[in-house]
């Protein structure tokens, strides 16, 4: 299962606010299994969101956005999503009804506004009237706030599983350029495996992170066994996994 | 002048590492004025990398790649850069003899990959050969350990300076919906105006930040003058800028 996260949002761009949203689906998709293999961030315009859904959307089997779905002038993900998908922007009963209820005599058209979907959208969270998620196609669209966004992730996130990686970590006391042959031959051996190196500026107790990944286990223990073995003697500070 | 920023990165996309450079990138850019309207974040594949560079270098006036410039077999992003750029991969005689001079008889042919550069690119920071920044065409090729970027950004800043933002910040005690009216209707009155409206959850003080900005000082102070004007009594809690 392949996943695009559309993050939405003048704030991020101008820095006054740094993307958490982002951070947060890989370290979840990630458990779950599914393949996040793109983020992007853009600004709050439909033009710019239209031509985003319209790439991702084919690309891959799972699109999420972020953020643009208030109740003002620039919340515009509802209108470019459903143009990318040429769909109208009409009124969703259920959750104008589920607003009606909560807000009571203190509605105003700002509020009716995040009732608008693209037209034939389903509701897949927060049917209760609090912060409905609404899915159309393959496009879930998600707030921007942290704390909904992880909330309502939760009630989501048993739709995006697939076969959980395997991760093994290999901490080395010398650096990236001492240790890059023992990398390179690992993965002449096992061409499948997904090999990460990370260097650590800092940290008095090692240089590099090496992280060894598969989706099948019996890859990756054989894997991670035959690259231990490669290391010289006095490179290994530690393992997990 | 506008910026794109490509990350690249397995490790973000899996989950492993928070990405902090394009949230550095992003506030540092605002500070001298640039205008960033794009990041992405890729794995790190040659093909990602080169439809990615391909596409930003047409749409942005400045790309700022980061991440895989190391020796090991992940960092592919010269060859990316290389091969969206229609241009050979060869070896820079400067950043050789640099890594020559720094690593002498440790000097492995993983230091040397560190030497490669698309044909024709240019040395702008490093020149003493400690981390070696190169640019090419309109692309600037930064590292992604953040410590590095960072400090190496600091060298390149002065390339990027455009007209600096002005800005103005209102904390609002009523939610978005009761003054999604007031930012409309200050949108109509001054619609060249940055305006954003950003919710907060769990902070008592505000319920709503709302930011106004442009390059033409006296006219955010004018927007700032007619939105605080229409809000009704007992909404701003305070001010900034």
């Amino acid at each position: 299962l392949t996943v695009g996260i559309i993050v939405i949002g003048n704030e991020i761009l101008s820095g006054k606010v740094a993307d958490t949203n982002s951070a947060f689906l890989a370290r979840e998709l990630r458990v779950v299994g599914a393949d996040l293999r793109r983020v992007v961030v853009i600004p709050d315009e439909v033009g710019e969101i239209e031509t985003a859904v319209r790439d991702f959307r084919d690309r891959f089997d799972v699109v999420i956005t972020s953020g643009g779905i208030g109740p003002t002038h620039d919340d515009v993900t509802v209108l470019g999503v459903a143009t990318a998908l040429g769909r109208r922007k009409v009124t969703h009963a259920g959750i104008e009804q589920g607003l009606r209820r909560v807000c009571g005599a203190a509605l105003t058209p700002a509020h009716l506004k995040m009732a608008e979907i693209p037209e034939g959208a389903e509701l897949v969270a927060g049917e209760d009237g609090a912060f409905p998620i609404i899915k159309v196609e393959n496009v879930y669209l998600l707030p921007g706030i942290p704390q909904i966004l992880e909330r309502k992730f939760q009630e989501l996130k048993p739709r995006f599983s697939g076969a959980p990686f395997h991760l093994k970590t290999v901490y080395s006391a010398k650096g990236e350029s001492a240790i890059a042959q023992y990398l390179d031959s690992t993965l002449d051996k096992f061409p499948d495996l997904l090999l990460g190196s990370y260097p650590k500026i800092g940290d008095p107790s090692y240089m590099v992170k090496v992280t060894l990944e598969s989706r099948d286990q019996a890859y990756v223990e054989a894997a991670f066994a035959h690259f231990v073995g490669l290391l010289p003697e006095g490179t290994v500070v530690r393992t997990e996994g």
